[in-house]
């Protein structure tokens, strides 16, 4: 039985992969008085009157909201809804098992910028943060803005940040591996959503310097026609060569490849075009941009994807549990650029000696949640 | 140290009265594998190919909102969308132990009808039912007739219909106990708000003729000016002769007062005017209309209260686990008044010989989930 099939059959025995328990037992007369009426009565006339009490009184202050409209659904596109419920369970898992928090998943029936971010301020006083996840560029980039303006706890959209984090922790540490120097690595991103934006700024801000991003219609260069804003900021950002074409004009010759697109878009003639220790990381999920075998037949010397059964997962599951986790606890109300390379660094610092097939933690390394407590305050 | 101080106490020790808990393990890769990506793929896709299959792979089919705005929390007045979550807690604690359901608190920044339907919407594909809680009138009756008209989910305002239940429950059997003709009562309802609309029309409906409703004005009556609409709605159906008055005239000679009001707002001389063998249910919480010596002594014969720590609470936490219970598993799209009064008439039944002291279960008794669940179909 394949891996698809397997899932299917435990999602169908579970029926649901989160149960919410009560923290105590209702098994007394006194107890139903303390937790419910009346004296859940004293308790709200309190946090009405010491509003920061709420934090201590409630699930506040270990709760995060797991929000999808469902448009970009893992690499599988806009299945709405409904759709995505699985994969936000599998994230409110994570944040548990690796984070210890209450991750309850909210999708939402609209798509459109206006709704989400209405939706999320209106439901955002029951949350202690709000984890934002598969929602398409660019209104991903605009929903996480305007709640930076608006709200006042933490708001982080995964895709983007948690990938780029992971993302360049691993390049840091595969540029060791294949001995180049990070910042003069030669980049191709293949995907300009939310994650190929988010990791074109973020190896930008650490010092990467010949970065090239490429959509459907090829590379993307400061000038090219009809550019939606968000690749304009890409394009203002990288290829400072202004360099125009296909995928293949930009592998030539390049140390690394990102893909961040979808399922076998890369083959392995345009890898074999890159330069000596290539390193590929083919993270769309759930099927790569290049199976591994693909990947390394073709020349590549060090190979990742986001999953968890080949060696080097990619995936930004490695932090958003810990970095909720510790903004929560530390009541960090925005997490900033400064965090997200400090996080990036410090992942990468926990691999002394990277290899091939060892370039950062695993997925459930506890260390990743101690050092990240150190540098989002 | 009283109730409220315990009370406090104990929210600040758990610091939330509900956990999210993982339905299984994340402890191996093939887990991993299976819950997150790559199984997870699988999984949305059949979601997307099959929409009603969302029900059995996913937590849709046993997860609950409770939703408030935080205008109307207990008999506490608008106190605002955090203050209300530990109530809201305490509520999803009763769907856990009653019924074995997962119900989660949201609570809104807005209190205006429109923004408060348009956020519901907009979440509720993440949720088998809408529970909606402490929402004040007239707002909680709008909200309630848009979403009913918007969404394929049951949607219960527990405050209105949930009492209603519970109420008209406790009163045919106290009838019983009193001797008295259920129809024929002198019923008086201290209070217009949502609880005291939703009982009012379900007497109405279940045949009691001679109810008067008070508002702070005093009676209702057809033609009284400046008549909210929901107020005209009782108008309409209560008070047949048109009396108008004091609560002091609505006593005299009343079998039934029941209070849906707030703390203290009855006095013994006020209950002294009623009838002999006076039913009186002071139901504001947590603090009741007059507490039950004190009714007692003005001659009250039987007393209720929504509280857990004196005898006879008729309180929706009775019901709503319940009835929610087996809305979702029967896929029941609408909680009708035809199901309210079948409720009402299963939950006074189990009490085979009533008395003073034992007009209906107590919260907990597990045959209401067994009754109940023969009625919501």
């Amino acid at each position: 039985m394949n891996i698809q099939k397997k899932a299917l059959k435990a999602h169908k025995k579970l029926g649901g992969k989160l149960n919410i328990e009560n923290a105590d037992h209702l098994n007394s007369q006194l107890k139903l008085s303390m937790y419910y009426t009346p004296g859940v009565g004293a308790v709200s006339k309190h946090i009405a009157q010491h509003p920061d009490s709420a934090r201590e009184l409630t699930g506040l202050g270990k709760t995060v909201a797991i929000i999808s409209d469902g448009s970009a659904v893992l690499g599988l596109g806009n299945l709405g809804p409904q759709a995505a419920l699985p994969v936000m369970e599998g994230k409110a898992m994570l944040f548990k098992e690796f984070a210890d928090l209450n991750a309850f998943p909210i999708v939402l029936k609209s798509q459109k910028t206006k709704d989400v971010v209405k939706a999320i301020v209106e439901i955002a006083p029951s949350f202690g943060g709000i984890n934002l996840e598969d929602i398409a560029a660019p209104v991903c980039f605009e929903v996480e803005r305007e709640l930076k303006k608006k709200l006042d706890i933490p708001v982080f959209h995964d895709d983007q940040h948690g990938t780029a984090i992971v993302v360049s922790a691993a390049l840091t540490n595969a540029s060791k591996v294949v001995g180049k120097k990070f910042e003069e690595l030669k980049v191709v991103i293949l995907g300009a959503g939310a994650a190929g934006h988010a990791i074109s700024m973020q190896l930008k801000r650490m010092g990467v310097r010949n970065i090239l991003v490429l959509d459907r219609q090829g590379i993307i260069y400061k000038g090219r026609p009809k550019l939606r804003w968000d690749k304009k900021e890409i394009a203002n950002k990288t290829n400072p060569r202004k360099v125009r074409g296909s995928i293949e004009d930009a592998l030539a010759g390049a140390a690394v490849f990102i893909g961040v697109s979808g399922p076998h878009l890369v083959t392995q003639k345009q890898i074999s075009l890159m330069a000596d220790k290539a390193i590929v990381f083919a993270l769309s999920n759930p099927t790569p941009e290049i199976m591994p075998d693909k990947a390394k037949r073709a020349g590549a010397f060090i190979v990742a994807t986001g999953r968890s059964d080949f060696p080097n997962q990619v995936n930004n599951a490695l932090v958003f549990p810990a970095i909720f986790r510790r903004a929560l606890d530390n009541r960090v109300k925005q997490i900033t650029d400064k965090h997200k390379i400090a996080a990036s660094k410090a992942l990468a610092s926990l691999i002394k000696r990277p290899t091939q097939e060892m370039l950062i933690p695993r997925i459930g390394d506890n260390r990743v949640l101690r050092k990240i407590s150190k540098v989002i305050n």
